[in-house]
């Protein structure tokens, strides 16, 4: 009875709004702590920061313990993704670490402490789940302009290899300079050194341009319409809640005439 | 009527859905072969790799087959374009090719099976149907875009055709040259060198650089309010279709008033 | 009364169909003419250009003269800026020029008949029509970029003109500068220049970007509600066209009411 | 009372419409001066463009007195932010300058003259306005932004201070070469650059291109909906403003089936 009690205050600590706030400060803080090493700094400064990296460390434990035991079922905890994501990077985080190699892991670990912003407020997270949704939507679009990326690239290896093998040298670099192209990105001297070979290959540049272009415009033509379906129809809905219905009217009516004719036969 | 229980064997063969899982698989695989061969590797590996393309293409050409057996009317399997371009493309990557110089056609030939991908996956089918449905509406904007371009490459070849030849020797190399402008693609360079000559031809770039960026807007806008329009009355017809129409009420209505009156007169 | 018969003639040689598309190739043939002198071509066909040229002029005469003809009312004929722009454009083109200087000006002029293809084609006229009809709606979002431009252009010129006059000499060549900047041409180059001696001059050209951008997307906002209005509204009327409206079926219940409550006092 | 006349007449001078276009014209030369003083003049046009500044200095001081004069509450004169703002701007300006270093200042505080047009024509005042409210909306997209260009920043300084410190030195300047990254500005010479080192940056650079651009669609896409539905719900109200609605119709017919069921009572 004393862990219920127990659990019941963590709850109770878990939903209070300055604990809350504490929890995003530190996550702010740890991300300034961040920035704040990768500027040249004095050793005394460095000693600083590497406290209150530490402090930061104990603090993210005690938040990530007091959720999980104020949580009432254990594995509904973990069912949760973004909790999930909590808890790894704060366990990984905590890993010792002694040699030079892997202070640059244990570093970029702590890079990930930053996406905990978006675990910890609510918009940031409905904002990214909305946009995950919003992915497997494209999936044949993107998957269409990997077709075209594909093609192009094969034919560029093929038939460019021998003019400049940094750019067109196998299929993954050939990839590569594709999506330079597609931005735009010196585009022109990619194509120009074909061209002294293949006075052509401009039509081989343009095509691909072309068809991603394309491609990419209807993939956002297709974002834009199934958001605003979905704000339309919600809309409509909203709308029209209030209304009674032409149904409801036309059943009206019928009732209206029932009335009219029984009085007629009477 | 063996003929007729060989066909109707082959069509369940054909709309087999380990038959198609099995096709796209070998596709993909082809794909994969494909980018491989772009990279270096030693010969054993070029030897499996050769097994293995003439592996693909045996499979390739027994699954055209079985899809023409399969199909109760010859002539209709021409008639649908994807089954036409299937056929072509097995039937041109089973020629023999011997000189070098016709394995450089070999290869490129091999590079459109992977286009088969999109002959036999049915939603790259409708997507690429419907991007090419989406062309002809867009035909007179891209007219006046070539109309822009053409006026603006005539002019810069008669002006700056002693600047550099090799940007605006004639109509065709201003024409890409324009193109490069409208990509924003080192721009400047191009403008910078023809001011030192002409002061006020910034007034050329600036212009040509403004008339196409609004009639590509237009043409956005133009696929975009088309698209949107589609969809608005698919959407309106569907939300209406189970609503009796405001017609419908107001004959209601008037047979209501036909009662009522009738009923005066008696 | 033979001028009458002969306007009718003329009249109708303007509106026939072979009419039309013989001046349509013409302008065409011009277009491609013009081309054509642009590449490298020997003697002999210099000159066959140049005779197919004067043809072309006198064409372009003729057809001119028939359509002035055709009209019954002359003055109306100016009217109509097209009319006007066909006239100028051949009127320019007759015009003698002999010294070399001039022969640039008469190749200039030649250019802009290709532009006839828009005033021949009905579609491209509305086309360009439509388009000069949305410019005007857009005005005061030009004009706040342009005032944001102008700012920025004054402080540049202000702040960066010791550091590299060719950019930042005076007003006129920051505003080319700034263009850059948006189109973000080499726009790094410009930046890093100008940070080597104010080192927070990032802020200059990040908050430039961002306000411009911010600008532009309005001005592309502003231009698809514009049009999706008028398409909606468009849609709405055409949708509405055929249904009793509820206002007519209201004063059809209003005038049953007044059956029913007459047939009460009978 | 004498007060109150001044004050009546001083108001009505602030709306006379001949007062208001002078205002717009003087902030037009002013703006005009500002541009003629950064080409190079001589000494005596620089005598000219000083009188004439001095001139300017001294409209705006009549003007805005005028408008505080013909104000009748002095207090909500200064709660208007563009009031403020016109005020404060001529304030500074009539600061007396005498050093060259503060010159520099002066210039500059001149260059903000220009924005009193914003705040003295009402079409730019309202489109500023709504630009401004349109921002808040964006809050949590811009804030998701900046946390993907933070983490990369960071890891970006992590793995690549090593190979080019003037990229990658410390998060501030990380962050302006991911901008610059964004912009595609020169971002292969970025990605060759750590490839030579990680061969496998490109997955780094691609993935932030990625994320930052669906999110900036996702911003673009968030802004268009809003106006979008701004509108809809405007025009929906502008349609429906003068039609019955569907509930008064309702209330009709109740109306009329009472009269019908009385009646019958009789």
């Amino acid at each position: 009875m004393s862990t219920k009690t127990l659990e019941t205050r963590l709850h109770a600590l878990a939903n209070n709004s300055v604990f809350e706030w504490t929890a995003v400060s530190v996550i702010i803080a740890s991300a300034l702590l961040l920035g704040a090493k990768t500027f040249e700094i004095s050793p005394t400064t460095t000693q600083i920061l590497n406290w209150l990296d530490w402090g930061i460390t104990v603090f993210f434990v005690l938040e990530i313990s007091v959720r999980f035991f104020a949580c009432s079922d254990k594995k509904r905890f973990f069912a949760d993704p973004w909790n999930l994501f909590d808890t790894i990077i704060v366990a990984v985080s905590l890993m010792p670490v002694s040699a030079s190699d892997q202070a640059l892991v244990a570093r970029l670990i702590r890079v990930f402490r930053v996406l905990r912003m978006v675990s910890i407020i609510p918009e940031l997270r409905i904002l990214l789940n909305s946009l995950i949704k919003a992915l497997p939507q494209l999936g044949y679009v993107i998957l269409l302009m990997f077709i075209i990326f594909y093609i192009y690239a094969a034919i560029g290896t093929t038939m460019f290899e021998a003019i400049n093998p940094t750019l067109w040298g196998d299929i993954a670099v050939s990839l590569l300079t594709l999506f330079r192209v597609m931005t735009f990105e010196d585009w022109t001297d990619v194509m120009y050194e074909t061209m002294e070979v293949y006075p052509l290959s401009w039509a081989y540049y343009l095509s691909f341009i072309f068809f991603t272009a394309f491609a990419f415009l209807n993939m956002v033509i297709g974002i834009v319409v199934n958001v605003l379906d979905q704000e339309q129809s919600r809309a409509y809905a909203k709308e029209h809640a209030d209304d009674p219905s032409i149904a409801s009217l036309q059943a009206e009516i019928v009732a209206l005439r029932e009335a009219v004719l029984s009085q007629r036969r009477d």
